[in-house]
């Protein structure tokens, strides 16, 4: 595991992380962390050993309430706006993991009331965005969250609930704070800037619901902080702890820099992509390859910006070693790219079939996960 | 019912109602539109026929869509801030009388979450406001609506169904627009500034519940204008009729001008007073009567301005005849002031019993009147 901390778990496209973790206010995962996470759950989830969840805010809280035998609750989202791809279940693969060995609930929010308020890109109608919602619930299950333990909140349905949490949480925030935060303007809506409220409710909804405080650890991509960060600051207000944030990096898009894309089909891998797309994305992928095959031998591979590369260390490679082999027999000019573009698409390719039969029997799931109020 | 014309109906305290009817751009209540409901209800209720009710927005859509065979419902509501007194329920005699006459349905809110949201004056703890939330309904079953026909929306208790035509309503309401109608600012919470959507939304809750359009008159006093402007303009954008509004003047305070006020509790009879309380308060009331006796049979009293009149005008004198014989002979000096609050005291305390043992049969019935969602 030594040689593991000079290898580069931390390429990071376009995102500075370092710059974020000063930007944010929130605090580093330190291998400490990692060996307490470890002495309770025996082992560690590679996304975070690889510290693909980087930084966090009172993770040291949770545990020490865990540790004291108080369980936390997990809770984190997804705004349905389009298919979900594989960079969307980053997070969300963690969260199984979290759930799964520290035995919690987790309440999921999909947050269909914001895609309905907040549109600007393209215009989705109200039906499509409930396709989105039952799409991307479906995905959701398939991840293999326990029925017993999850509750899928999706906020029209669940509006009853919320709102009543929603109103304690924004008596305590000023439309000053929310343009600070946010960048809301006078031309946005009533809708929209109420929202902050509602997607701060589910961290207190256990709480409500029971009427005992719960801690609350949200795992969720960086760009969601700003949300939690609001959260933070009303808690204490109104009765409650104060949500801890775990926060992960974001798969860089297969398209040269930054984060996947809507926008851009061929940045990302959908869960509903074919055996063709996939094979066609990652053939056309961006790598940290050079020009030419001789010069590769010559030079070597630049793993630390290269898209495969990250799918292997974000999903598709759970063993360190073999990693670490992938990653210095790139540097050393060994492995080809098209070696590594083969072997990603063989094991996307049967990832996403064996997704796509857990897909099919959620079907019939649905129910058990949604959140009743 | 020719004299009726010129008699002072329109004593009007510090409110200047022909300015309001301008500045709000809303419509005087005419004759015309007075003689076209007495056709449909075979009587006109004092509050119209004395234009308490004096304005309105789009009544005679109403009617034509009445007398077209389509029915409206009714929606008015309560802020549930404190005691019920007089000044209240002159609205809803009024409402009631109107559900009656054209039988049909109304939703009254309670606006419960406002309350929580917007307290400057005095901080009402939760527990409070639903203390006054129960209390406030007993009034409202005991003013006699029709059990069929009337759902009371309590906002926190109804927020499933209200929130989602508020992010309707919402998504066409920017920051701005609540800025310059409210008078919101940047240090208002993002509760209140949302709020102006689920007041709104009762309006279109009929027609979302059935999904058929429905019309809707809003019987309320004139200071509630604002948030039907808003809910108007948004109406057909979301696929809904502009609700219609019928506006009364307010209950003039027993204490010299203005309106009745919770922070002046003489200034109103609250339903709950004893006739103790009736005596002292009307006993103290501001009155257009003279210094003396002599004076006042020289010179005569002045109704216009007297608050015990406008009692009368309002709720206690359901002749019109002998309401003005009681003004004529104010104005001669022949009635003293102690003779009109003497009488004003025991048709008031009359009233109070009978409303008093119809809260007690209110307790009962609460379940039926509740919106369940």
């Amino acid at each position: 595991m030594e040689r593991m901390k000079v290898t580069p778990w931390s390429v990071e496209g376009k995102v500075n992380y370092e710059h974020l973790i000063k930007e944010f206010g929130v605090s580093p995962i330190t291998d400490e962390l990692i060996s307490r996470i470890r002495k309770i759950t025996g082992e560690v989830h590679l996304q975070l050993r690889r510290k693909i969840f980087f930084a966090h805010r009172d993770l040291d809280f949770i545990l020490d309430k865990y540790e004291r035998g108080e369980k936390f609750v997990l809770y984190t989202g997804r705004g349905p706006s389009g298919p979900v791809h594989i960079g969307h279940i980053v997070p969300w693969i963690f969260t199984k993991w979290l759930q799964e060995k520290f035995g919690v609930k987790l309440y999921f929010q999909v947050t269909d009331d914001e895609r309905f308020l907040y549109n600007p890109s393209r215009q989705l109608s109200k039906e499509e965005i409930q396709k989105y919602v039952y799409d991307n619930i479906l995905d959701v299950i398939a991840i293999g969250f326990d029925e017993r333990k999850t509750e899928i909140v999706v906020n029209t349905k669940a509006a009853g609930a919320l709102y009543n949490i929603a109103i304690e949480v924004a008596r305590h925030v000023t439309l000053s704070t929310v343009k600070a935060i946010f960048g809301f303007k006078d031309e946005d809506n009533i809708g929209i800037v109420f929202f902050p409220a509602i997607q701060a409710a589910p961290a207190f909804l256990e709480s409500k619901l029971t009427g005992v405080n719960a801690p609350c650890l949200i795992p969720a991509a960086i760009d969601q902080d700003p949300y939690w960060r609001m959260t933070r600051d009303v808690a204490p207000k109104i009765g409650y702890y104060k949500p801890a944030q775990i926060h992960s990096r974001f798969l860089p898009a297969l398209t040269a820099g930054g984060k996947m894309s809507a926008s851009i089909p061929e940045s990302a891998i959908y869960l509903k992509d074919s055996d063709e797309e996939v094979e066609y994305k990652i053939m056309n992928a961006f790598t940290g390859g050079r020009a030419t095959k001789k010069e590769q031998k010559k030079l070597g591979g630049q793993p630390e910006i290269c898209s495969i590369y990250q799918f292997f260390s974000f999903l598709f490679e759970e063993n360190d070693e073999e990693l670490m082999e992938r990653y210095t027999a790139c540097r050393s000019g060994e492995l080809l790219c098209g070696e590594c573009k083969a072997e990603l698409t063989s094991r996307i390719k049967k990832f996403l079939h064996q997704h796509r039969k857990k897909r099919e029997k959620a079907k019939d799931k649905i129910d058990e996960f949604l959140f009743k109020g």
